[in-house]
């Protein structure tokens, strides 16, 4: 049901020739109300493709009607003409749902340069086509549309005590902090005031999709939207929902490591005992962007050394001779020595848990990633054409 | 000639048993004064190998008779024991060469964690062979020692009025900056005082070394060693011998990322008109790190977009939507949009120049990278085995 689940909320995915393959690339979200309440992060890429500049602005009054996505193309330095086909998609969109374009948000993803005049006429007959089949029942379909080289459409939904949230993603590669090359919509029918939309979808998006680092290569594309609209009346206990937003954000993040562009491997890095949470994700991050570790859990290689020649190069505070190294429950280094033979360790399994005591405090982080592949190469190698 | 080239020098290379293959695998390169002037730099990861540690304090006096390397282990992370070893290694070589052990520099290459007995005592015996064959032609046998996955030995020799300065480099991988996994040795028959030997190594190395960032790792064991004894008893002009140095140096650096590790492409990344040379490197090394860009590379896709993706996470001062890339000569981004079509971009030869104008300052900085390629991951994925 991924975004449709709550109640309130209409959605629809459909063919508009953006995708060379003629599978669905254009996903309208629609809010029926009774509020309508939106929030949204963006990449911290400085490099901002066009539906960014204008979703930043859009969303800036916490009033969001809509959100219409595309793939088939990112429209990013596409220049003065691409932010117009940005403009004119939400104008469109306004005008077909008798609201302001200035509530519509857009998002788009693919390949960077493209916007031309075919790009923009398909995406506003898109828009059009995908306004007049929307439906209480077509957040499959919209999660569907959004898809470029995912293998899966991911969704989830979470109902708790009068209300729900659901949620789409779509990204496969470029997953990196600061969101990933991911687009995300998660609607939710309980009763939120705009500050706290905004609050909780921050405090989420920080523990689960800005931790996830499949290849540290930052999008120009990224946006992660929430919409509210009170249809359930329940006004939810604001930790209780928190917790819950996380927990989807969390699933949403997992199925967009577990379709990344040609990895064999989810690699979970938990460190444990850093002095600050920060210091454990740093820490955490030098490890997942490590292309010699990953190249090593791709040939099922428990080669700690790589592992504390990446945390070495951080600032973190710990001593780099008093740290432990842990994979798939096997210690393969105590206090920056050898530990267990290399040979105990199995890295067969698709999950693959690294744990790393730094032993200096108390604060956890966990950090997702995945291996490094020929697959992963060659799906890049070849993007364009 | 290498490092015998200049007068004064002796090396030799010898098998002792510690890479599987049989070929040679320790190195001694010996200076025999007058002067034994030396200076060094070192990597700044954390995680430093033992012969890091020892090195560090061996060259503190800048007094430096010789320098013991091996290839077939890097005795990193291998404990007191470990560190003991290199201590061992520098006591035997000073009690055969008659100085005195806090003058003999260590540099190990090969897998972190080794360091075991049979190590030790192949490491030990392999120096007792190596200076007794100590000869003036020793330059090229101690080249081919230190090689672990190079292909070829790399060496160098400049000479100017009345001297001249001869290296050798291994290095095919982990190259980053900070240094890579590389060991250099550089001598010179010059007559250099401590200070200056240790200021033109210095300028040297961040020039060109520093500025090699094949796959972003950095290693734990990267030393660069400059010895001048001043056996020509010419004074060079200082600012002749720095740019001699320097020459030599990207000699070397270049020949480095010509062997890099299952690379198809030498990626030259120009970065011009920033506001400082900071920020030029910056700009250089995000690109250089960014795997979808090399991945589009390896493929012969001129993916212009990952280029400005990249750059857009940095914090150096541009506007994104007002940049120029060049690749292979061919303007293909103007002012942050399209301008010439990629199929005008010929990426086929190994040699690839890519310029980023900036167009908000005077400096220009550039970095040396690889593409990331099927051989990249295979020979990283099955190191240790």
């Amino acid at each position: 049901m991924s975004v449709t689940a709550p109640a309130g909320f209409e959605a629809a995915g459909v063919a508009a020739g953006l995708k060379s393959t003629g599978k669905p690339d254009v996903a309208v979200v629609v809010n029926r109300g009774p509020r309508k309440v939106g929030a949204a992060v963006f990449t911290s890429n400085r490099a901002k493709a066009n539906p960014i500049i204008w979703s930043q602005q859009a969303v800036a009054d916490r009033i969001v009607e809509a959100v219409v996505l595309n793939s088939g193309g990112a429209n990013c330095f596409t220049g003065a003409f691409g932010f117009q086909t940005t403009h004119q998609t939400a104008e469109k969109a306004a005008e077909l749902l008798g609201v302001s374009a200035g509530d519509v948000l857009i998002c788009s993803t693919g390949l960077i340069g493209t916007g031309d005049e075919t790009f923009r006429q398909r995406v506003l007959s898109g828009t059009e086509q995908a306004i007049a089949a929307l439906s209480a029942d077509g957040g499959d379909a919209a999660a569907q549309a959004i898809m470029t080289t995912d293998t899966v459409a991911k969704t989830a939904v979470i109902s708790r005590d009068g209300w729900t949230i659901g949620g789409m993603a779509k990204g496969a590669g470029m997953l990196a902090p600061g969101l990933a090359t991911m687009l995300v919509v998660i609607t939710t029918d309980a009763v939120l005031e705009p500050l706290q939309a905004d609050e909780v979808l921050r405090r989420a998006t920080g523990q689960t999709f800005d931790r996830l680092d499949s290849d540290g290569c930052m999008s120009t594309n990224d946006q992660v939207t929430l919409l509210a609209n009170g249809a359930s009346g329940v006004v939810p206990d604001l930790d209780d929902f928190a917790a819950a937003l996380t927990e989807l954000s969390q699933e949403l993040a997992v199925k967009l490591q577990g379709d990344a562009e040609g990895a064999s491997h989810d690699i979970t890095i938990e460190v444990q005992h850093a002095v600050s949470e920060q210091d454990a994700v740093e820490v955490g991050r030098s490890v997942a962007r490590n292309n010699l570790f990953k190249a090593a859990i791709f040939g099922n290689d428990p080669n700690w050394g790589r592992v504390l020649a990446a945390i070495g190069t951080t600032n973190a505070q710990f001593d780099p001779y008093d740290v432990d190294v842990w994979m798939n429950g096997v210690r393969v280094c105590t206090e920056g020595g050898p530990d267990r033979p290399r040979e105990e360790v199995d890295l067969t399994p698709r999950a693959t848990h690294l744990v790393i005591d730094l032993k200096v405090g108390d604060s956890t982080a966990t950090v997702l990633t995945n291996d490094l592949t020929h697959d992963y190469v060659h799906e890049n190698s070849a993007y364009a054409s």
